[in-house]
């Protein structure tokens, strides 16, 4: 993907805590960086996250696909930038790519898929496609 | 403290996504290891940590002191230990010590203090403390 | 999957640490999960995650497919099953479903593809593939 | 403290995933923060933790008292301040704040020793000490 393609970018340092005995960040840390991203991009947009579960509404993830490309280490900075796109009427799916700073290496590869309950139950979250655009 | 006078004990395991690039657990994680400890022992006496949020109340740490002794790696056994009493009408102190298995080194001496709130005010958590035998 | 078909199953319960402001494990702990039981899967074959990495051989998670079918929360007793197969010469991969307990639900469904690297390269990691009875 | 003495100031955001299922950050992740503080402390005067680690000098931490006074949520602003002193030969002690950002509201009071061992043994880490202006 263009690297211009992308629709939004955040830039993190590693943090030591985040690495494991192997020194490098523990893999399911990735999923962390991951999600904040997609909460950050949601924000940018006007959705906060957190305020929606309160509301009864949930966007939660049905699906990780995560292509591990190059381990970071100790303190190094780094980018997790987004696309998004709508599939069907419910699903939502995020393509985040991970880049190390300021190399641009690729990290990680990943497609996130999520969908929408309201109180447990499937919805169409039909002001959250709006916000995002992608109606 | 006399290992008899405890009031409670779980068993643990690390595991290997708990330790960081110093090859030990991490410290913030004996915090883990600690609350889980306190919320087994809420349960063994009929208090479930969740439902009292869900109900309003909540059992909130105000001050932690930790003694970090002796360092635990991966895939060592240990125990967490615990006692409790109460500090005048609303706090709980809980005393809580782990120790590695089988060899019984003491790994971390700690002491926890927690309030009770009921929808973020002080209150005496009576049903609590009765259920703890500590009235 | 046939129940009876897995190689092997660890036994877990929801630390509360572990669930988020959605009320649920948080996603990124279910990859903590699966690490886990993928490290006392070769435990049991006699294969040290972390004494082979102090060798100087290190098993790396290049893939990971989680579908989330079911959510866990507080307490939640689970079983993490996995299956092992060869993929190739320098690949393996770990089929591990989670199911709750005693209700045998569906929580998750993960393919785990991993690689052998010796100092940072890919080999042919002969001593664990017949450690696990795979050559 | 006056703010004006504290020798060292980084700033965060509290990520969604730091909230645990009371929707406050969990206690044991103010660690973490602390922690990372102290690496950007010692970064910021030319002394790398992980570095450290792999010369075999570690700096660990012996002790850990934390008062909690008023919780950060999803999203919150927080500033974690920190300032340092020798105490005896080889102990040093981090006296780190937390304060919410914008309103400066006092978080957490923490006071964490650490010491330095070299292989295990303690010793008198000249070069961290000389580092930092404490001899």
């Amino acid at each position: 993907m263009q690297e211009s393609e992308y629709l939004h970018s955040v830039e993190f340092t590693v943090r030591d805590y985040e690495c494991d005995l192997q020194g490098v960040v523990n893999n399911a840390n990735y999923q962390h960086y991951l999600e904040h991203a997609r909460h950050e991009l949601l924000i940018s947009k006007g959705i906060n996250f957190a305020q929606l579960h309160e509301e009864g509404l949930d966007l939660i993830v049905t699906k990780v696909e995560i292509e591990y490309k190059y381990p970071l280490r100790s303190r190094d900075r780094f980018e997790v930038k987004t696309n998004i796109r709508r599939e069907g009427n419910i699903r939502l799916v995020f393509l985040q790519d991970i880049y190390s700073l300021p190399d641009m290496k690729l990290v990680i590869r990943s497609k996130i898929t999520c969908a929408a309950t309201k109180n447990g139950k499937p919805v169409f979250p039909g002001e959250v496609i709006h916000k995002l655009g992608l109606n």
